[in-house]
């Protein structure tokens, strides 16, 4: 372990650079560790939500006997946006293990900061639009006259509930790799 | 002013100091430019959102006339998320001010990135919930057997419709902000 040398700004500190780079490897070795977390997330939701489906063994006030996640196109944007997120985690890897070889590295940070960024967004947008289906889907809406359904299909209810937990891992994961990026970017 | 050692990575670029911490303070005038459209767009959809309700001059097969923001709790949800947003962006003015004045700060240019992170993940998760509620009330469900509200309640529609317009131009400008700090930051 190498004692490090950091405090930018405040108090300048012309060491060599090589305990500063030392923090940064550091940075990127545990950028590399949540980036794996959030493949495992981002696919765990979007193989799990992509599989459900429930076959009712009896008949029910509605014509249907069967509830599939595409039955709601919500939960169809939640498979799309988690592969997504999941494929570009996986691409990103390569420049991961790049910054833990050069962790001196500036401009590549930014790009990977600027698609981080945007996957972010994705990543939010599908979970939570996943999820208020889901509140609805649990608790119905009586002013609009939409019920819940969760009684009808609990095994589905809970499966599609389930798969919200990896998307919000990813969610926090990537709000934690932008963080660090920008930390080692800062670093001279 | 510090004579700077910069250029990290690709190529090393001895000039002074001036000509860079002038492209740092655009970066900074451009971020304070994009907060006020963030503000606008994000006080605008929580207003706009927040005073809808529409009350029917005739009877229908609803039990009720009268259809208001927070009948769906998604709703109360894009309200809070964008008022929370939009003074947080007001509560960053300052710092986008002095960073203005000292452009080669670094420090507090990655605080105002981690709460810009937060903020992204807090304004797309409302913004996109909303949708996902909108959009099933223009088109309803069969499956589900929700049905599309819209046809009773069409100006209601329209405005909670019209309120997303402004969260999601917000979701655009804090991409662009966060992508701009990192770029200020890197900046030696």
């Amino acid at each position: 372990m190498k004692a490090d040398a950091g405090g930018v700004e405040l108090g300048e500190n012309p060491k060599s650079s090589t305990p500063r780079s030392g923090l940064n490897r550091g940075l990127s070795i545990l950028d590399f560790i949540l980036r794996l977390i959030a493949i495992f997330g981002t696919l765990a939701s979007a193989i799990s939500m992509g599989t459900t489906n429930e076959t009712l063994p009896f008949f029910t006030r509605f014509v249907r006997f069967r509830a599939k996640y595409d039955d709601l196109p919500t939960f169809t944007f939640f498979v799309v946006a988690n592969s997504i997120v999941s494929a570009y985690v996986v691409l990103s890897l390569p420049l991961s293990i790049f910054h833990i070889v050069r962790s001196t590295a500036k401009n590549s940070r930014i790009i990977l900061i600027i698609f981080d960024t945007g996957m972010l967004a994705l990543l939010t947008a599908g979970a939570s639009a996943a999820a208020a289906i889901v509140y609805l889907a649990h608790n119905g809406n009586t002013k609009t006259n939409w019920f819940a359904i969760c009684q009808q299909f609990n095994s589905f209810c809970e499966r599609t509930s389930g798969s919200l937990i990896g998307s919000f891992v990813g969610i926090v994961v990537l709000v934690l790799v932008i963080f660090l990026s920008s930390v080692a970017i800062s670093r001279p």
